[in-house]
């Protein structure tokens, strides 16, 4: 009998199976670190408009580790030279590029800690981890970094079709059922090559690529700027802010032991170190939603309102606009929440704010999509397309939006 | 313009769309009551094998319901008088079947509450519910207590073949991706029919009807009962037995408010008042995860390590055996564990236990699936199979199981 | 038993279930002149470069019709009155659009008869069944016509998002596997609506339609107009056109019975008499493929090479270029082939010629996709994308192809 | 940039895509002999039930080979020898092993031919193409023969578990749209291995092998042998049998060129020259309703009305019973025919017949599919199965038809 490899299968409904390609990755995988992100939404607070929107970012990295696979299988069938060691590399790399999303995954970056990325923070745990197993991690570290000699391996973890991007939309267009978002991520790795040390596409994927930007376009409008999604994360930062603001002024809170140190604690990049790692490393979706449970019984109002109406499902009232919304508006219906429940200015800020969303299909200064004809000539495809009006795609589009409760 | 009808649509990665039908279902949607089903898993702890089971109780419930519509439709094409009223009781009462669900589905029936079934509280929320609607919800009620007269109304609500049924192990497959255990729900749908207030399938379903018992089937030993799922479920019901024990011995224990409560509180059936209800309605897997993440740093070894063992996924070791555990076996384990932890046999009796599951593919007893012939004659589904021997298949299979820790 | 309703139900891979709604239109699929279709590829040569690309007229006209049933129950839903006539009328309407299809659908109106679209045949087509069902498609014919005083009804039939078209992109997608070219037909129904008596898509729904539009540009220009499939249509045209020619010079040539009739005879729009439309009636892709067979043993070198290049899948060469061929060009490749295989530069041209394929994938000029406001205002899409230039879209791109033989 | 590697990719709504893997593959799929194929209906007749059932031999034939390249990456994974050559002869092997189907596939082994089976002609286009390729075929034709000395080469090619069956079994399901029969290939292939040169498969698969064995159960008797598939073959087999007849006595029937010669010959397998297979390489769907097309107009009563039920799809009458149908019966049915349309009992006999189907699920006797636990152990999977009968299945199950005319 062919041994059977000790190496494992995971299965995903949209790959069929992912493999688990060699011990490393799989130690790698089985660290505490890294189950952590089992307990992460992937979305965030998207699943309040889509229901099946539960994914997490554990999963989403084995499905971009799984994608990375593919494209170096791609590659190398082409003949572009990849080593083992490369291979791997890149591997670990995109496996752990999201490592350091904190709960919700973006919420958290303007929360809980202070001017941090959630990069820097993916960073900080790859050094841990590279430490803990004595430097195999250093050229995966080098690629994310982009500090090793050869450019396109960094493209394929960060860059306009990078696998992180080709697995999570696809991966958020089939959980929530927006299957117009989707995306052929295979036929697009099926497509790629390597000119001059960068990724390029195949010139006669150029109608996929249209249709990539496109699809990702909407996503963006459909989903991730989706208006309700919107506000519901606006009140978890707020829920967040409001706890800490209290916890500082000396309010006691109910809260896990390590969601306290964080309301407890200013921490900015440079207060990062292993204690704090290893605390942060504690922190997922359940400590805050779990507070929470708690805090809808607060004496604050403003605490308890914002926990319950994301408890329940209901929250503020929001609109769309295109134009900034006037100093007046704002003002008018905060004095109304003011004088309705007796708050002050700052407590009803809480209840009535303002902010902007924006999205750009396509960026023409920087890190352009290029394609390569069957003569080896690279171009834009923003200029290649006879048609699609790639360049319109390129300016930032921005919406305002109004938050304000529902029943003044 | 035709008026936009203000009822709404939900996206389904299954079905595609989901029509909410009606204002009163609306609603009950709405309710903080269903609104918690947002935040408990439909499939427990089973993520922990297949990490794209997150889907929720709330995304299961509508999917009952969309089915239930369809079922609905067929059989008013054939000629089966369903009345307006008894549809919009229909719909209701499989959208409300699992409302009564603790945290993790199954693992609070035997551990916060004691001997109370999910269906007994399904039926609680749904009377309280009824008090609040102003009794609109009367009939659903009759026809989920099987009090009403038409008998096939309940079977497609509780019956071999409820909605219940078609959708969880469809949408259970979808997102665990075992896709050989995915059941034609629609297809089923379209050949049921009625005979006598009973449901019945045409015959020509036969070969449907079987491959519905095979993946059913697979679906048990393959996901429900695998052995990596009820290692964690079994270690999920005894941190919380271990949170109950020490509370009542008085120990200090963090946790959300309302699971204090039933830490601190023996509830039985017959304690379910009003005010216990609306607790109840409160919890949910994040109060269960969220205090197990102050638990992992708490005094009790045993409450310390089950909280670890959960959080990081570095679980028990399982066995599944034909036969039953021998006592000695256990003791062994037993001594190993008190030994090196220094621990009571009662504390190591939460490292080291064994239990039985068992599968019944069909029941040929009670609640048979039958046939209808084209001349209208009823058969057993397991005695029109020509071949299929589905008299085997109703014999229950019982496996036993032992966990004891990895590292001894 | 619910009377077993004795309308039938069809398998679709796509929409999982077809049910024939209704008697007259169980009976119209079971007519000869429907049945046809079964051997009429949609796709035509389509299947050379996609090799799944076999479904037929038979099956898109089926899948029309679901989703015209689909667009029925939405609109009502919505508030649009549409009676069970005009629904029926609809729903034959979609059904026979296309009965006027001859062999490899398009191939057909370019060689065997002359000056003939298809929609004249279908019409043709309609009025003889309208004659045997005794009147029972008049109002079906007058949708068709758009005579009926009621225009969108006529837009679900024939316009911009019309239910052919939403079938046919997503089929030929799904056959094909190009599965970026895909259109969520069900979600675009769904955000219909009838303004001033003209079909109008939701505002929401912009994405959907710029991917709809971004969708099928992409099926243009990558499945229906591949040029290896433009080469296999046009040698198919040439193959029927040689056909004639030499019959027409008494050549004696084996042919089906029918086939061998407009071999024979120049059939225009006024000859269509009801023998000659019983004849064509007769026609098929097996009547040409079929001949073919014959043919490919043929004395005449050009029929003769033109058949077993197809049959062979050895078709010319092609070249696609973004100006119109040069008459040098083409003329010396004509030289070649007269002089290598002692050819007149008449049966030359049948091996070397050029032409144009174009597209447009938005048409700013007549029949626009409109969008209607929640205030209820109505807009062109392609002013109301914030975005995606639309406009730019709405230029026609031509591309020109030169044939020429491979080894000269 | 990566020189693009020569080889194509082809598209497949199945598995996405499928690479033609080096340079010999890709000629024997250009050559005509493969080609034909083209026109080769997977499902014979089928079509006229599933009307999405139009796939090919040809695509069935690429999809083997894509499924053959993956279980030969498993088993190489899993520590298996396999050679470049053995890897290249399997591919091979597999993508032929069809390659002598007559026009719709089965029919024609009946009628066309006489006591010849597709794989004896099969066996006979590879012998023909590894001459015309210098002998490249010969390991593939040892591993078809069996005559290779590793025995888990041929199952690969021909067993319980072999990826024409693991391809064909998804693939009709999908195209048909019978999505209960679909088999998940890849899950099975997963989980193949050897043991003492036999393919096994490893023990946690058994519930993947039942279902495989149920849902393939399930298509033979709602698909393959669907009632009204069975009269449809048989009566192109008949039909052909009639044009065989009338030729061989004098009577001139259009045909193409290389039917008429199979209509005029008796072919048998030590006839198959050259020449013959030559001729037989021309033979395809469409010369089979090619001629059709002329005879429904032909004076024999016979072999137009047989013509004209298959074009038109106006059926015989079809009954299933469990026992044999009583000659009294037949007779009945066939004096019926012989009086209204006075017709000789020869005659008759073409629309008046009986014949049995059979399916024996599991197969106990010979070419088990075999089980390896993890400890090496080697069991058969009916042995294995706790529960589902497999013995049971293994019994034979046979159903006769009778057919006759409608309307008598």
């Amino acid at each position: 009998m062919g041994k059977r490899n000790s190496l494992k299968i995971v299965n995903d409904p949209i790959y069929g199976f992912i493999t688990i390609p060699g011990r490393l990755i799989f130690k790698l995988i089985e660290h505490p670190y890294f189950q952590r992100l089992r307990r992460v939404s992937q979305m965030g607070m998207s699943y309040i408009v889509y229901p099946g929107a539960h994914h997490t970012r554990f999963h989403h990295a084995l499905g971009a580790m799984f994608l990375m696979n593919k494209a170096v299988e791609v590659l190398i069938f082409k003949g572009i030279k990849i080593s083992e060691e490369e291979k791997e590399a890149l591997l670990i790399a995109i496996l752990l590029h999201d490592i350091g999303h904190g709960p919700f995954s973006h919420a958290m970056e303007h929360s809980i800690v202070e001017n941090i990325t959630h990069e820097e923070i993916s960073l900080l745990f790859m050094e841990a981890l590279n430490k803990e197993f004595n430097g195999s991690l250093t050229l995966a570290i080098a690629i994310f970094k982009n500090e090793y000699h050869r450019n396109f391996l960094h493209q394929l973890i960060s860059g306009q079709l990078d696998m992180d991007r080709l697995d999570y939309l696809r991966r958020d267009s089939f959980y929530t059922g927006v299957s117009e978002g989707s995306v052929n991520s295979e036929r697009l790795i099926a497509m790629l090559n390597v000119v001059d040390d960068s990724l390029v596409v195949e010139e006669k994927g150029i109608y996929s690529v249209e249709k990539f930007i496109v699809a990702r376009r909407l996503m963006y409008w459909q989903v991730y700027l989706h208006k309700t999604g919107i506000v519901a994360e606006q009140l978890l930062m707020r829920v967040l802010k409001r706890a800490k603001e209290l916890t500082q002024n000396g309010v006691s809170l109910k809260a896990s032991t390590d969601l306290d140190y964080f309301l407890n604690t200013s921490v900015e990049i440079t207060d990062f170190n292993d204690e704090v790692l290893r605390k942060f490393s504690k922190l997922d979706d359940y400590d805050i939603i779990g507070a929470m449970k708690s805090w809808q019984y607060h004496d604050d109002f403003v605490l308890r309102e914002l926990s319950l109406m994301l408890l329940n499902r209901d929250l503020l009232k929001v609109k769309l606009k295109k134009k900034k919304i006037s100093e007046v508006k704002i003002s008018a219906e905060k004095e109304k929440v003011m004088h309705q429940h007796n708050l002050s200015a700052h407590e009803a800020s809480y209840f009535v704010f303002t902010g902007s969303i924006s999205n750009q299909a396509y960026r023409m200064d920087k890190d352009t999509i290029n394609l390569v004809t069957k003569t080896g000539k690279v171009i834009d495809v923003a200029k290649a397309s006879d048609q699609l009006n790639l360049e319109a795609l390129s300016n930032e589009v921005v919406k305002y939006y109004l938050c304000y409760p529902k029943k003044n």
